[in-house]
């Protein structure tokens, strides 16, 4: 058995925590394809290691003296050096590959901050080779290079190419420990290339799935993923198990534990994820399935997200009308504008947008454009509407979800404005007010889990 | 103030019907533009007047003796003018007239078809407008060509054309009452032409329009539309009032009273239409309007229709793939199927299409296309699917409908497979079974109404 292990900022973000990340590596031997993020935050008012790469970045490329900011990456490195009582030597290099780096790409900007961003990660990675090395284990930091993470050549956004998991398949077959940084990937031209947003999560999903492992196991500093945001119930119900369908809709109203996009490899070859703590290694965490065995409740999660915009559009004939839903699409499309979902009657059509893709210019120009070419009866646009997710892969087989959700929500006062729930969907969603979206989501999780509780 | 008067089949089936009408018709002194049907059904087993026209039609495109089928025509007529004691001169025209239009039509089978049937309302309008005259009444045949009813040269699919309005709105300047056969116009080329389903009712509404009446009565054999339909409960709700976009929603969904597409001339000028029965006329009837005032409940009817078929698609991050949903819609297109609803999620999109436009065949390429071009995870299909829609204005606004009518389905143990409830809609949509469409439909019904009747 293979595991593919992945700690997050704060997993590592000092020497205490990496002893904390050695001892749940060397629990077990299938723990052997180890990805490490860069050293987050140690305290609430702490500035993640990233961060401070980019306040270096930053003066190196307007050429200011940079010393001050270089000396600040080094401290939070020399701290865990330090207290693993790790070679000091590994920190002098440290200090002559940034300089390095930045004398190589200080005139090519993008270049500049990935490589020097992507180092957060790279050099945590080499302090916990060292530091496995040093506790007996045979333990290697391995490049992405070396790794086989070929990527494409699009600073800060960089995709994986196919070609790269046939070489990342061999790592199955080396020996020891492999450490390898998150976040980057590297060109076909040799230039270090950073991921997209959840960037040391794509790392561990590409590991994974290029080397098939069994498992791979996410480390961050929640014991499971909980059925609803925790800001708004107390102690909210943990979730054991979900699948990777259920965490994609919950990902897509607001659920920050995993960017689903990351996912996306490990997804293709149905591997199962588990989220774990490291500060508490025991908790079972949660398990991100392709499939799970229906047991207890139907619903697994709840979620919510503000910031929508609805273009209403009426028109009497509408449905017999050949071409009408394409050419309103088409006009979105021509003024550049990505939509979320079109939820249609038999007159009327809706198009759900993100309030940040939509300006005052645009809006009036579209409102325009579909009055003169659809020739409506009506549109008009209706704002501040959040969208809230009842999810559970359960639904669609059990009678009475949505009679429960919609009676929670006409109790506690809420007005239902779109409902969606498709055939074989493992989500209903409903259209609230944005002011209203708090109270939804706690009268739907009280409605859903409170018997689960007691 | 003017009305147009529309008289369906059953109203002017026979001597004693026509008597009924021209009482309503003499009632008032607006009710001057007055639209008849051909001579329906005067009890269960009869046979309408039209289809007698189309079995001579058939004898008379097939070159065989037709003297029969003329006669049977003749007797429907002579039933009429013997009961009203009209002139028997009518009846001796209106043979000539016949005969007339079969040597002119013999060799053009489909302008045959459309001139005999189209003979069914045009004999009655005369029939109608003589005994109008006996009465003491000034009154007048109008053609619809001297009406002005110019339309496609389409056989059984005339469109009218928008010049005919201009001439149509003259009518108003006229004297005395004018009966206008419904269910044709005439071409540029001066041919008769007949309208598609819900022909006479085209009529009434373009008549209507153009002459811009004050509103359209309707006349048939019930006394009002019922908010579900009577063979499922007994004693429905009656409707006193409902608008254009609830009357839509409720035809979309099998209600029968009228033809939706009918409505379209009057509807775009707010013309208000009223429902009457030529049986019980001191009956209110039900009017349909543009807009109407909230009051009572924010359900006006529940409506059901089968035989839909769901094709359900699902994809990991398909919200993110520009462009999937319209390749979707445009591999149907290509294929020739229209569809009735898209409703999407996240990662899936079913598309609901009636079972008729989808046969073994057709269905098989789709789901090729579909899983070969979009690369999907899956693609299934559901069959036997039925549509419920729940039809109010007041919906959109009333906390707690959504809640009413889910939780009735859940007691009914009804599984509900999709909803759907666009913001600013006047419908809630439910998929289910068709097995269990009636008990959807009655669930939904004595939830909704059950208080109003007490």
């Amino acid at each position: 058995m293979v595991k593919v292990v992945k700690f997050g900022g704060s997993s590592v973000a000092d020497g205490k925590q990496f002893e904390k990340v050695a001892a749940i590596i060397r629990e077990e031997e299938a723990r052997r394809l180890i990805v490490v993020s860069a050293p987050g935050k140690r305290f609430a008012e702490d500035i993640k290691t990233t961060d401070l790469l980019i306040h270096l970045a930053d003066a190196a490329a307007e050429k200011k003296d940079y010393d001050a900011e270089l000396q600040q990456v080094i401290e939070r490195y020399t701290a865990i050096v330090e207290s693993l009582s790790l070679p000091s030597q590994l920190l002098a290099e440290l200090k002559a590959q940034l300089i390095s780096l930045i004398e190589t790409y200080q005139e090519d900007h993008p270049r500049l901050y990935d490589a020097l961003m992507a180092s957060g990660e790279n050099e945590n990675a080499k302090l916990m080779a060292a530091y496995l090395q040093q506790l007996g284990e045979e333990a290697y930091y391995v490049s992405p290079e070396e790794a086989g993470m070929v990527v494409t050549d699009d600073p800060g956004n960089a995709r994986i190419l196919p070609e790269s998991y046939e070489k990342i398949a061999k790592l199955r077959e080396r020996s020891g420990r492999l450490v390898i940084p998150g976040f980057f990937g590297v060109s076909k031209t040799g230039h270090i290339v950073t991921f997209p947003r959840g960037g040391s999560d794509i790392t561990g999903s590409i590991i994974g799935a290029g080397a098939e492992v069994d498992l791979y196991e996410n480390f961050t500093d929640v014991d499971s993923i909980y059925s609803v945001n925790p800001s708004l119930v107390e102690k909210p119900h943990e979730m054991e198990e979900l699948t990777y369908r259920e965490m994609r809709e919950l990902a897509y109203a607001g659920f920050s534990v995993f960017h689903d996009e990351a996912l996306h490899p490990v997804v293709k070859k149905k591997i199962p994820v588990c989220i774990k703590n490291t500060n508490h290694p025991q908790a079972a965490g949660t398990y991100i399935v392709d499939e799970r065995e229906q047991r207890g409740l139907p619903v697994i999660g709840i979620a919510s997200d503000k910031g929508f915009i609805s273009i209403n559009v009426r028109k009497y004939l509408m449905n017999k009308e050949v071409g009408f839903g394409r050419h309103l699409l088409h006009i979105l499309a021509e003024e550049g504008i990505s939509f979320e979902h079109t939820p249609s009657g038999i007159d009327n059509m809706s198009i759900i947008v993100r309030e940040e893709y939509l300006n005052e210019e645009a809006e009036k120009k579209i409102l325009e454009r579909i009055q003169k070419e659809l020739d409506v009866e009506e549109v008009h646009v209706e704002r501040e509407l959040a969208m809230v997710m009842v999810v559970g892969e359960g639904m669609a087989k059990t009678v009475g979800v949505a009679a429960k959700a919609t009676t929670a929500l006409a109790e506690a006062g809420v007005n239902i404005k779109m409902i969606n729930q498709g055939s074989s969907e493992v989500s209903m969603m409903f259209g609230v007010n944005a002011s209203e979206a708090d109270l939804a989501v706690t009268s739907l999780y009280n409605a859903c889990f409170a018997k689960a509780k007691a």
